[in-house]
């Protein structure tokens, strides 16, 4: 595994799935492997969860991490193509990036869509940039588009469920869009999507309003079911999400605040387990009650983002010493 | 002692301060005990000599320390119980803290008080906020009412002027109210006259306009004197701070310009040292004339931080071999 | 080498390159000469490369690197002395320089000219001010006038080229005043000017519109020329960097958008290496063609940025020794 973007760099999900689960109960049996190995974590956008844990999966396999706010310590990065810099814009990635693979033995990198061009976000355009000028492997923190290192913790506290409680039948996973107050990106909703398919090893729906349809290049072996009570009935698991549309691009639609999950939609289901990639807003999103149960993942979902990341950096690290 | 928010969590001050001032001279001694556990260094507000101090402290006990400015790289976080959250705040602390709780196995956290609500503010509602729903050890790194690190460095700090100097008397120590240009927290005046009581060696008088009384559940044992000459004559060591009033909550009230501590009323005491916990604005809580003598403690006192932490840290370590 | 604020502290010039240039092809062969001491890196401004590159390079030496932006985590420092601090400054570095000597072995400090006061820019007041009051020795991380750790790896930069490539006579290098849409400071010029001019091993012809002089105490010992073409005649390195002027001072004038390099003026150089210290603000300083062709050296010169630094630092370092 070169670069880290998207399910599709996973060259084996059960392993990498091992891998996680084993460094879990053993944090530190390869503190060796990241030795004299240095990773910049940079953020184009804040971070709590995503910085935390992969600066501590990092030190777990001895690296050294090195944290940088691109947006706060630095300064607006541009990346157009041939743009002539007399605006706000104080370096180009190109110059940027080569800089930043010197220093540096794997980029980590966040960025979010900006929202307002379906194309530029898309094509991943500013971490491909990172990928085309950096000449270093780069792994995503979060990209336009997808959250691998959040699906793929989302993955590993399903299979910990899997594992303790005995499933009859393939589990029902509903990913449910939730209301907000602004237009927020696609990247959890596409990402969870695409593990889920791809792992294979539950049935996935996804239930919206209309209008909210995602991209079905992440959606395809999914169900979409419009009407949310349908597509809770018996779920074992109910991911809450919210998600602006995708045609037309990044919109908030006036419907659906009668979408957040409280008791009463959730008792449709076979008692299913609570997921969300936090932040999350109390109340709008979720109810109270909901992530004060005990079916709420949400803390254990946090907490494999460390184990998420640091197998995803130790399949990384393998590739020095080919 | 589990958290540290305050003079009643230490169970034995005059081992702490033996701790602290052993490590002071051989700070590396107990680069061992940390080793393997990681501490979070939350910032609410900015921070200068804490942050540092204690990072320092805890890389003196090989901790890994990580440092997060919560309100630069994070977001607005929501302390009110069943808040809908279609507002400014983007987590609640009852799914932020669990999390952080995974990281971490110390949460060292600075707050301040809002000066707004006295009884918001006097509960401590943020930090014991990241006490219940964090699950490890807290370390207050200053709270809405509190600065326990500071005002154990000032034990240390007058400690070691009490051994290098013959005492004939239990010295007398003087905390004096000093104009500013905003209301401040009490933050340090009271947690100074919590361990100067609790503390016993010494005795304490406290000298303020009328109108600036504190809070009595901190300064009782104290004597309450609001004329500052009287207060400063013989006193042998001068605690220069400003705070706003208590009753009403945190207010700036017209007098008190002719507070400043100048060589003038200086004068009165017997040689005092002079004591500051910095910042410090000169020329309106203390004139350059003070703070450029021979008589200031303040640049000890700040140093002595990095041995109040450590012995802090180390005492805490300590729970995780019980 | 005590403190490194300039060419003037550099002991050897040719010791502390070779020195550099090991380091360069054995990073970690002085892992052990920092252990157990500490480097605060502050800035009072942004910075990209001369944050990671200094960081990266104390940690080469084993040394534990602490990063605090004043700007951003801590408060506003008042300079002037005697000043009555009731308005916008909230700690004065007669209180904040002593601290921050106490909590580390070696401060590294960047500040910027305000570029309005001429005198007090030049006096390189505000990190003098460190060096009087911190206590440890000071490496400059960009001053007011001077950047010497950028200057330190062009010269490195410069000098693999001469030992790349034979050149008959002594290399003719030229420095030439770019546009910009702000006025910046002279340091980067001024530097490498002296640093140049220093080093003896090149010949320095500056080049810029009349009105852009630089002051002579940096300049002295290189050759002025007011045409841009035929300064850039022959050239075997052109350094491409804006400023403004020094006298008045921190202006932009009108002229000078003509001096951008681009291939049509590079054409006359013989086939020059274009140096650059990032960051750059393309088409406007340099064109695309100058920064993509395979004659740049900004990013070797960018990477050399910790080579620079590790060998300045190691040379501090031996001072702890004498």
């Amino acid at each position: 595994m070169k670069h880290f973007l998207s399910f599709e760099d996973v060259p084996d999900i059960e392993k990498l799935l091992d891998q996680a689960i084993k460094y879990k109960s053993s944090p530190l049996i390869d503190k060796h492997i990241g030795q004299g190995k240095r990773i910049g974590l940079l953020f184009l956008n804040p971070s709590l969860r995503t910085r935390l844990s992969t600066q501590v999966a990092a030190a777990n396999l001895g690296m050294e991490a090195v944290v940088f706010n691109v947006d706060k310590e630095g300064w607006a990065l541009e990346f157009e193509e041939g743009a002539v810099m007399s605006g706000n814009t104080v370096e180009h990635i190109k110059d940027a990036a080569p800089v930043l693979g010197k220093y540096f033995d794997i980029l980590a990198i966040r960025t979010f869509p900006g929202l307002l061009h379906q194309e530029e976000d898309y094509c991943e355009m500013y971490i491909q940039q990172f990928i085309k000028y950096a000449g270093v492997p780069v792994l995503s923190l979060e990209s336009a588009t997808l959250h691998p290192l959040q699906s793929f913790a989302d993955v590993i506290t399903i299979e910990e469920q899997l594992t303790k409680h005995a499933f009859k039948r393939k589990p029902k996973v509903v990913l449910t869009w939730a209301p907000h107050i602004k237009p927020l990106p696609h990247c959890v909703a596409n990402s969870f999507a695409q593990w889920m398919t791809g792992w294979g090893k539950v049935d996935l729906i996804i239930t919206h309003p209309k209008g909210y349809e995602l991209s079905e290049s992440f959606t395809k072996g999914a169900t979409i079911e419009y009407n949310q009570e349908q597509a809770l009935r018996d779920a074992d698991f109910v991911y809450v999400k919210n998600w602006s549309t995708f045609q037309p691009y990044g919109k908030l639609l006036e419907a659906g605040s009668e979408w957040m999950l409280t008791g009463d939609n959730w008792k449709l289901t076979n008692q299913a387990k609570i997921m969300h990639c936090l932040p999350v807003r109390r109340n709008v999103e979720l109810s109270d009650e909901m992530l004060d149960s005990p079916f709420s993942l949400v803390t254990e979902q946090a907490a494999n983002r460390v184990w998420s990341a640091q197998a995803v950096i130790a399949e990384m690290l393998k590739e020095f010493n080919k």
